[in-house]
């Protein structure tokens, strides 16, 4: 039955050592009721550590967690099955498979014990792949009643909990410190690899739990909003742009820093503070109440004013979380509004192909009367 | 057209600085032709890599490679259209989204132009998820004319070509010197994330590129196969399980040692012996021609003939490529046979709640009269 367990896990261990109390029945409760629907179902991955604290390898080998009137259930390989055990707490039913056996009669038996006709199945489309939803069709769930609440699933995890700013402020903390000790050290000459390899090894010595991300581009590649690390080295004259996050309890920081060491050129100047004046304008009008289209809004009025709109090709940001992408969506369109503890990213950016991209990315937690920024590195060339 | 185009690019960089060539094209036709479908589709990802060379992130914005008989096409959001820019041999058209706009309308005109009613469609359900099928599904392409082809993706990239084997030799040669450094240096008293910590340091140093997996678990929660490192101490007399492996030029290694520094009981003893031979029969018995659930019954029946077989609770072993698991399966019930190029795991393991586990994984590729071991790492207790 919805609500018969609660748990008390130690998600975040604080400075003093205490532990943190998450109730994962109460959030499961939420995400049904919220889903109107019979049952939800959700994979490995951020999902099934927010709703359940359970990590699990999304893998070719399918795990599904289900919740519905008849509480927790798993359709689960034998091999993950002592990671249950290790969690008495959460009291729920297994449809085990074996490697030898295939998983379709779990799939089988877990859909005619909790999900006979008619009962509608709400997932997150974003995670669940085709191979599984296919499993779910062929054990008797039928297309019209599958819902994907993709966006619901985020909407759930968009406030952030106290615990959750600590560990991704402990992140940025770990991120940043490891930046500055980078960019001491880094000079024009060196290859991405190479500044790349430093800041991931200043990241390990502070111990950061794992890199969120890592991008390192200089020069004309740091025109790719999403390029490749690579061997190219970085001129002195030329842009280096990093964006970078350790982990920390799960949580990533997401940050990012353009740098020029020599002599920019104007154009590489005006460029830059473009990007500076709209990272600084929606940081300062972002508060509570104003939609997410509002925020994009101010920080593209900055480009555009400048004549570099038709190089900010993306969204002004995204909520950031467990997973590096999630909601809210800030970007033009998006009438939602912000609330007090959304975390999200406000990262103005101009690519001009041939000559290089500027990026200024910040992390902050919405507030009653503004926002407060978690990240601090400098911002200015 | 298929074939229209072929394609040099350096996947891969050799000691000597050569480039390699990779024929996409090839690959593509090959695909297409196996699926028997009239197109095929893929997302970013291992498939993305070995198909087109593009690395692109798998996230919440669809990006979607498509391949028929109008050749290659992608739909693709506008801020990562400077990587198809970047690689004009592949000449293909493009269905161009924005942030604003959303990706509904891009796949629209996608299915339009290239999946008239009756079209069937090849997909990667291992990889394509739920939301992106209802994207094509709404865009017109009916449920029954989608094809999962997920092994058919996965049998295509299973005989590996000489660079691709070059490529994970250097991730292991990488990762064993990283293990032996961090193993001179790792005592009883420390912590599974000092450990972890360490190796990872190691590796960055030995410039891998990036981390495939990377567990440590220490005395009974090394008897679960896919525990999670945490800060649990090592003691003088328990097992140290640490299943890694670093990456180079995106092939992954994937490796898996067991240590006691101190006395092992006779039952520890008695489990590691059983492992040991299990791993060892293996690599002696599996050759090109020999069925995948033969190679594992050898390595069964020795674990079994030792009492230990139901703590068994896996496979024996995955294939390993772009993907850290992918074919072929060396499974019970899997009778395809192993053939020349196939790289793969052997990784038998004895856990046993409450006490502990061991596994001991190599990383062979098969040759015609038997099977070279890509790993070295002394493998006694």
């Amino acid at each position: 039955m919805a609500g018969q367990w609660t748990t008390i896990v130690a998600a975040v261990v604080d400075e003093k050592g205490a532990f943190v109390t998450i109730d994962y029945a109460a959030r499961l409760d939420a995400l049904l009721e919220k889903s109107e629907a019979d049952l939800v179902a959700f994979v490995p991955g951020e999902n099934m550590v927010y709703f359940t604290g359970l990590h699990f390898h999304l893998s070719e080998r399918p795990i599904l967690g289900l919740y519905g009137r008849q509480g927790l259930s798993f359709i689960i390989p034998e091999l993950e099955v002592a990671k249950l055990e290790a969690r008495p707490d959460l009291e729920a039913r297994r449809f085990v498979w074996t490697d030898q056996s295939g998983y379709e009669g779990a799939f089988r038996e877990a859909v005619a014990a909790l999900a006979p006709a008619g009962t509608t199945c709400a997932m997150d489309g974003q995670t669940l792949r085709f191979f599984e939803w296919r499993a779910l069709e062929s054990a008797g769930l039928s297309s019209a009643k599958a819902l994907d609440v993709g966006d619901l699933f985020l909407n759930m995890r968009a406030r952030k909990a106290p615990a959750e700013i600590a560990n991704m402020q402990r992140a940025i903390e770990i991120s940043e410190a490891a930046l500055a000790a980078t960019m001491s050290w880094a000079r024009p000459g060196m290859t991405e690899r190479q500044i790349a390899d430093r800041l991931s090894a200043e990241m390990v010595e502070r111990r950061a739990q794992g890199t969120a991300f890592l991008l390192v581009l200089t020069g004309e590649k740091s025109g790719l909003p999403h390029g490749d690390t690579g061997d190219r080295v970085w001129g002195a004259d030329e842009f280096l742009l990093i964006d970078f996050g350790a982990r920390y309890n799960d949580y990533p920081a997401d940050i990012t820093r353009t740098f020029c060491y020599g002599e920019p050129t104007a154009q590489m100047r005006a460029m830059y503070d473009a990007v500076y004046g709209a990272n600084k304008a929606a940081r300062e009008f972002a508060r509570a109440g104003v939609s997410c289209e509002a925020v994009d809004r101010v920080a593209r009025d900055v480009i555009e004013a400048a004549g570099f709109g038709p190089y900010f090709i993306h969204r002004l940001g995204h909520g950031l979380g467990l997973s590096v992408h999630e909601l809210p969506n800030i970007v033009e369109g998006n009438a939602q509004l912000l609330e007090p503890g959304m975390v999200f990213t406000i990262e103005p950016g101009i690519y001009i192909p041939g000559v290089g991209g500027v990026r200024i990315e910040d992390n902050v937690v919405v507030t009653e009367d503004g926002i407060d920024s978690l990240t601090s590195y400098p911002r200015e060339l």
